[in-house]
């Protein structure tokens, strides 16, 4: 595997004074035509051993394109905040937006290496972050993403000399940390682990390039033509290739399905609405103010009919919170700026920090209902989502995320009769729109899609509750209860 | 997961005698189609819970279609046979090929699930063998194989209720074995880990549909729809479409290579030959009749120019073998037979059993390098074959087998003076064809090939050795060498 890179590759100066005028005049024209064009993003992993180069490869490419466009994103030891969310949060909110150019120095494959290499990780839970790591950059490269990865290396006799001139000069002697000698001892074993990962994250969607890192215009310049290549193939591309899929799911043969199944009888009065209301509300504040819960995060989804009390429920569980500790997004159309980003970047950067509650009014699931059923997606785009959506909420449950999903069920003709209400009542028109009546009309590719999506999303780790809400005192309840049962059970 | 699985699914007779007929019809349509055009082979597994009506459902397909072209494999215990290769061996030789269905009854799944649930298999196991199926899976849809996956499903109390009525009646009761009583028994952990299973490779491309086995009609005429919708779709595709890549590999900018890296004037004088000769084939003579090379096997991969001399190095190598315990494939172009499978079908069917030694004189790296070169195979496939090929070895390498590749190398000149002497040897004529003359035209090619493949393909579980074969006595003595130095170190 690398081989290569400890043949001493190396370019002359003369070769390289003419090699690189057209290398930087060419990479400003592709990245001039990535910006206009934004067809895609470009995300770049600079990874390796210590004292290849990373640094001054990054600052080559920054100076032979437009570094207004470019995104260059150091990681070092996680902050605070990003140890409070699970570990790839750090890496979305550096994604660079469609039509611009990202660096990572350093990447998600850093920590599970280093950690593996200490022995602070054990096999299967590397083997799982490898995992992990396929799925993202898959997903990434469904969305259209170009990813390349390039490693530099040195061989163990090169990385001991670049060490020692680098501390020689005392101008760069900065540069050489304690930690680079200590990481130096442990060569061997960060050659194995770091090869083994190159292994099973090589793909021909997210390849990685393995370059000698002694001389810096051989590995420049390779870096740069690389990426030159690798823009311009995909900029002649139309379009990317979707993933094939097999099947569709199929609309249910007897006609019988989950949402049928929902015990819309089922009623609260008022008096045992209002006390279970205060029992419950009171649990959650226990729960949520539990020193475990400080180790742990609550995400509770509200997905649901139009007018089926989504709204009223996430009200009625506020009381119970306190205010600085949780946060309502309401998800509607992606902004401008959503809409350059993978389809899952929105719901990343809403995430609960540790010790938070994040409540969703509308959520991920949207791509799966609405996007599928207007067509707002491609057909490729929906089918992919389940799975993508699944990996998702399996990074917040094996995080410590207590992930809650509740779909709100009402029949079409309790929809109607508060779709009048209110119509009728001033202080309501508000919430009834043109967009409602419309969905209305579509009531039964609607409820096609919330089956196939409980069907593919209702996982041990993360299941859906289908809330009877014909009566809105019962689905609050039932809501309330649920959450403060799973909560109580996860917290132990 | 399971939620629609359980909301008590049925077809009553009149409308299953209305349905059956065209979807029968259909049926054999879309399989005729199938069988003319040869244009995918169709995957289907049926899993799911015992008493699901796995059995029936399989006949029932199987009374629908023409049966001639439906292959139905059933997994019980591995034979002997099976358990001295791979894992997955078992299932690479039951494919079926383009044009036809093959019906898994049982599968790669089933093993993973009941280890795990049996705790024959740890966590670390079980990640690992999710990961390998999802590579696999993966293949088999970019290969252009149509993958669809049934899960039958029963409550806890309609599986009891199942099992009760088999056993009550006397023509039935055969098939209620004690070990469907204990696996009842562990109904709850068998929930949660097949669960699991199917969340984490239930992907577009190979999506698992579960569907309620309580009732017959309702359980056959679904998959069978399914079956049939999928089968209509994927005719009606043109071609599947390929997987996106993210990079060609860039020839090196400064020439310098791996090859130019070997030395071509390494040599042996004939009597120290034949002295290390004796000595290695003896040693390797050892090494392969050891206790513990019972539970290993030997895999050694033979690659390099045209005339450099695999046939005589391979021929030096047999003598220290017992010649019951070793198979030489010498691979050419793919048979009609093979063409209909996927590519590493036929290199699979060729892997020696445990004990035993497979030698083989071209590989699977025919994909990256004469395929790729002539273009036998698209870009995107030989870019995807590198990561297949790791997953491949990866899949020997942890199942105890010695993976040991060698590149013979050697100059264009000494290529073309053993040309000339094979054109006037006469008892050596037969071994000089046209195609080497037009293969030696492309030298700059394949060594790009050959330098990519070992870039890529030469892994910390599999390295390759890049032998000096300038001098066909020191070849062979290294090749020797490498191998038991190689067999050594596993067998500990």
């Amino acid at each position: 595997m690398f081989e290569t890179a400890e043949v001493g590759h190396s370019i002359d100066k003369e070769t390289f004074g003419q090699l690189e005028p057209a290398l930087r005049k060419a990479l400003l024209d592709a990245q001039f035509e990535l910006m206009q064009g934004k067809k895609c993003q470009v995300v770049v992993i600079i990874g390796g051993v210590d004292g290849a180069g990373k640094g001054e490869t990054v600052n080559a490419l920054t100076s032979w394109m437009d570094p207004r466009h470019i995104e260059v994103r150091g990681f070092g030891e996680p902050t605070d905040e990003e140890r409070a969310h699970p570990p790839m949060w750090r890496f979305w909110r550096a994604l660079p937006p469609r039509g611009k150019i990202g660096i990572f120095f350093g990447s998600w494959y850093t920590q599970p290496i280093v950690d593996r290499v200490t022995g602070q990780c054990g096999e299967a839970e590397f083997v799982g972050d490898l995992v992990a790591i396929n799925h993202f950059e898959r997903m990434l490269a469904d969305e259209g993403a170009l990813v390349l990865k390039f490693w530099l290396h040195l061989s163990h006799k090169a990385q001991r000399k670049r060490l020692h001139k680098l501390e020689d000069d005392p101008s760069t002697r900065w540069r050489v940390t304690k930690r680079d000698w200590k990481n130096f001892k442990h060569y061997n074993e960060f050659k194995e682990i770091s090869a083994r990962a190159l292994r099973e994250t090589d793909r021909a969607y997210a390849p990685w390039v393995i370059v000698e890192g002694q001389d810096a215009r051989y590995r420049n310049l390779t870096v740069g033509q690389t990426l030159l290549n690798a823009l311009n193939a995909r900029m002649a591309l139309d379009t990317v290739p979707s993933s094939v899929h097999a099947a569709l799911p199929l609309p249910s043969l007897d006609h019988k399905h989950l949402l049928g199944q929902v015990d819309l009888q089922q009623k609260l009065a008022k008096a045992d609405y209002e006390r279970e209301l205060e029992h419950w509300q009171g649990r959650l504040a226990l729960l949520t103010r539990r020193a475990e819960f400080k180790k742990r995060c609550l995400v509770a989804v509200f997905e649901g009919w139009d007018a089926a009390g989504k709204g009223g429920a996430i009200r009625r569980l506020t009381p119970g919170l306190d205010a600085r500790h949780y946060d309502i997004s309401p998800i509607a159309a992606p902004t401008e700026e959503e809409r350059l980003q993978p389809y899952l970047w929105r719901f990343w950067r809403r995430l609960p920090a540790l010790g938070r509650v994040g409540i969703f009014d509308r959520s991920w699931y949207g791509r799966v209902l609405v996007e599928r059923v207007e067509g707002f997606c491609s057909e490729a785009d929906w089918l992919r989502a389940y799975s993508e959506i699944n990996d998702f909420e399996e990074q917040m449950v094996s995080f410590g995320t207590v992930v809650c999903k509740f779909w709100l069920h009402l029949s079409p003709e309790e929809q109607l009769r508060r779709f009048e209400e209110r119509k009728s009542l001033d202080f309501k028109q508000f919430k009834i729109t043109e967009e409602d009546w419309r969905n209305r009309d579509r009531w039964p590719a609607y409820e096609q899609a919330v089956c196939d999506m409980v069907d593919r999303t209702s996982t041990e780790i993360a299941p859906w509750t289908l809330v009877a809400a014909q009566d809105k005192y019962f689905a609050r309840i039932k809501i309330l209860q649920t959450l403060c049962e799973q909560l109580e059970r996860s917290l132990g």
